[in-house]
């Protein structure tokens, strides 16, 4: 199966993105880069991007499950996702419940101080401008999203939360935080796109407080495919294991 | 009159505040420093804090003539305002009615862009943090003020733009953006604080666009205390002029 052959629409900085010969899909390539500190630090990591697909499918479908819309349609083979294509809103929509991260240099928190309700923080996916954090004022003004889109993503983002913060404490990891981003699909509904994965959401081990995601690669500490690996392995239904012949 | 007498509660970058021998109320001195850049350029500006005392008091009385409650109680002499004493809200609440400074090299915005309705910004008063932008789930999580808090000041907020940006429009000032402070008096009320001077407002000639504010110091320009006396010269009335026996 050659998944490669549609036009390529974009590359971004660890997926790429083509045409399928539905108009109105794309495939998915989760790609094994991995980089961070606002692309300054960059490797390739063999059996992330297999990982990431695999981690992202289970959640979308989850979420599916309990009636949210996502761009998931169905994963050929490790690391393509055919998905809906959509029309992305360049919100980077941050969820908080543990305060980590560049909230701790930011703002007076205390580390690990737990959020309930959880605080939203909403980016603007930018990079010349560095992903500066708005508020909904300058959202509007901007003219990045509507005052009902942004009710609408809030509601949607709270769900989400809701869901799999349940489902991953009930596999032993605390979610700490987590970056989804949304889009408009052909009939204008607000959809969950991109992934969900360690690279964009902290996960931690509840008995030993073990970090498992990006946060590694970030420290400079090794294990980082380890911990993606794990985080599948924990995840990941055996129903799935089989089919990809998966043994941890 | 010595006004200096009572106990000095606090010494911010620009005023005193003192305490009166009535406990609900302070004296706040206007000085003369002058202070750019998180506090990193500073000098003394003679004549500042008096010109600044006097914009203050006449934008205070014109707020207090449209119903909005304010710390002004009495004008002293120029560079001493009888005050109710507030528990301030660490908040910097900004407004913009036009595109200028930080929010430049922040969003990628039009130089001199107009907002309608303005954009209100919150940032956490905060030295250690530099003064962070906030947004309302980040508040609520730092405590620092209440949704219902934050709804009236964002209704005050607008009112005070409202009043404030028609008055000098009629006296041939532009007002693209201003910082307010507000605390809550003896009963509870959300009251307005601090000042509302060159040093917290952009002021710009109608004609000329010439800058009549703090930037001009910032800019490192010549002219600064010129521009602040030019700008008591268009807002104060006669009667102000008179009582203070004001030549421009
Ligand atoms: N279902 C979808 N349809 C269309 N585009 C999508 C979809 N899901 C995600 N995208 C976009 O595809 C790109 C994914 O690439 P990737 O995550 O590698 O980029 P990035 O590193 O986030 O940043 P940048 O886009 O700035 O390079 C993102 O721009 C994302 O918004
Ligand atoms: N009516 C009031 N009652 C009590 N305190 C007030 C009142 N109005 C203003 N303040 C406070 O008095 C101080 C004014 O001092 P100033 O503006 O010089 O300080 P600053 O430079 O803003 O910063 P910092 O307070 O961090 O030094 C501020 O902390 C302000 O919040
Ligand atoms: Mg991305
Ligand atoms: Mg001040």
């Amino acid at each position: 199966m050659n998944l490669d052959t549609g036009n390529l629409l974009y590359r971004g900085k660890a997926k790429d993105v083509y045409q399928t010969n539905q108009p109105q899909q794309v495939l998915v390539k989760f790609r094994d880069d991995i980089t961070a500190g606002d692309g300054e630090k960059k490797e390739i990591m063999s059996l992330k991007g297999y990982y990431n697909s695999l981690i992202s499918a289970k959640l979308f479908r989850l979420l599916e499950d309990a009636g949210i819309k996502t761009q998931y349609i169905d994963l050929p083979e490790p690391g393509y996702m055919i998905s809906h294509k959509l029309d992305m809103i360049p919100l980077e929509v941050i969820t908080r419940n543990i305060a980590a991260g560049s909230l701790l240099r930011r703002f007076p928190f205390q580390d690990g101080q737990t959020f309930n309700p959880p605080i939203i923080q909403m980016d603007y996916k930018n990079d010349e401008y560095h992903d500066p954090m708005l508020n909904d004022d300058i959202i509007l003004a901007l003219d990045l999203a509507s005052s009902e889109d942004l009710e609408t993503i809030r509601k949607i983002t709270l769900k989400i939360n809701e869901v799999l913060k349940s489902f991953l404490e009930s596999r032993g990891l605390l979610f700490p935080d987590f970056k989804i981003e949304f889009g408009r699909d052909i009939d204008g509904n607000i959809v969950l796109g991109d992934e969900i994965s360690p690279d964009t959401c902290r996960f931690w081990d509840i008995e030993t407080c073990d970090i498992l995601d990006k946060d590694l690669f970030r420290k400079g500490e090794s294990g980082v495919i380890e911990a993606y690996q794990k985080v599948a392995n924990i995840i990941l239904d055996d129903e799935d294991k089989k089919k990809w012949n998966l043994d941890f």
